[in-house]
């Protein structure tokens, strides 16, 4: 038995989301379809993180278990000749038989991206946002959930988790030109954790949502108390720390 | 009578390219849809460059003439809501009545992007070309179409033109990381002469084609004889200089 590693790159565009379905095109299946042919064995791929239909990822790690003699080098070629151009394989790499990408995970790292102008190339990859927005304000709010908190009010309702508690250690807003980008680092992600926090700070930052409430917001815990759910397609994973 | 000058970015990727085509959706079709819808008037909105099917834009200029009563404002606010979110409108502004945005353009400047690593976020943007490539070559080839030539080796066999010179003005490769473009800056471009220029520079930086055969193709002037057309989703308008 061996245990293979992968680091994944995929525009989540055209895809229901990381996990399989029986609606659509998913990116585990795309894999697994593809795995099977290259092993002739059934393989179980254990993604780090589940994206959502529309959400990208630069560096989603993912692992299967295999009994098959092939090298390394053959399964790369294979895995890139074959894993359509939406997907791309970035590292294929040994691990140890115990390794789990989601179990073993220490942090993941998301960004998301909007644009304050509209782009024709952008459009599937960010959030583009019409209305003045108080950068300064979205900063701040960026910081108060720096830390432990329970984020029972930025999860979506139906999510089955013991508790809501996560560590987040990189929370901050930055701008370039015309787009803002929004960086969080944290031990775990409730489901739509990021895209409910991106969605209430813009309401924060356009004046929508007193910036006082914010906190309030995350006291409560629930989640109808937050803002909007930020649209998928501004969102990237972009990379899992072990 | 008016005369409205437009500069538009587009991601042609889902369009058969600038012209209306009787067999799918195309950007002057659009636009064109869209302004009737706005003026409640039949336009004819002429374009710079006639991209071709997958072709981009980052900056193509067009015009149309118009009877309408209608400001400036409020054409802009209505075309920012209705044209797709793969077109869309830079400036807009008042021409004077003689303005034709073909025949006034002095120079056409044009990009190509080549990815020398898979990316799943440029596949529609650039081509993605494994083999290892003589940039410097390819730079050489590239300054050998500075000044006024015969492009007709460079041009598609049924395009029907007078005569095939052309001065191109810009013309040069760079490189960052693992993207290549080039630049090419002329007065006036043949059908898919950027692209077959293109695909033979490549074979030149490829070594499938002697880099000393490269001024003779453009002697020779002759399609048959240049390399590989390049494909069209790596090719962006820049822009028009009047």
């Amino acid at each position: 038995m061996r245990n293979i590693k992968l680091v994944l790159e995929y525009d989540g565009t055209s895809y229901v989301g990381w996990q399989r379905q029986a609606n659509g095109k998913s990116i585990q299946g795309e894999i697994e379809d593809v795995l099977f042919k290259v092993l002739q064995e059934k393989v179980d791929l254990i993604g780090a993180g589940r994206t959502d239909a529309g959400v990208h990822a630069r560096g989603q790690v993912a692992n299967f278990r295999t009994d098959t003699k092939l090298d390394l080098e053959a399964i790369r070629g294979a895995l890139n000749g074959l894993l359509p151009d939406d997907i791309i394989l970035r590292e294929l790499q040994e691990a140890p038989l115990d390794f789990h990408a989601r179990f073993n995970a220490k942090e993941r790292f998301y960004s998301y991206f909007i644009t304050l102008k509209p782009s024709a190339f952008q459009m599937n990859y960010s959030w583009h946002i019409k209305y003045r927005l108080n950068v300064t304000l979205m900063k701040r709010a960026a910081d108060l959930i720096l830390g432990t908190h329970d984020f029972e009010s930025f999860c979506k309702a139906d999510s089955e988790v013991d508790h809501y508690r996560c560590t987040v250690s990189v929370s901050c807003w930055s701008q370039e030109d015309s787009t803002l980008t929004y960086k969080i680092r944290a031990n775990r992600f409730l489901h739509n954790m990021v895209r409910a926090l991106v969605g209430t700070m813009v309401d924060v930052g356009r004046g929508y949502l007193p910036f006082d409430d914010f906190p309030k917001i995350v006291e409560r815990k629930d989640r109808k108390e937050a803002g909007v759910t930020a649209p998928a397609k501004g969102l990237f994973l972009e990379s899992v720390i072990y």
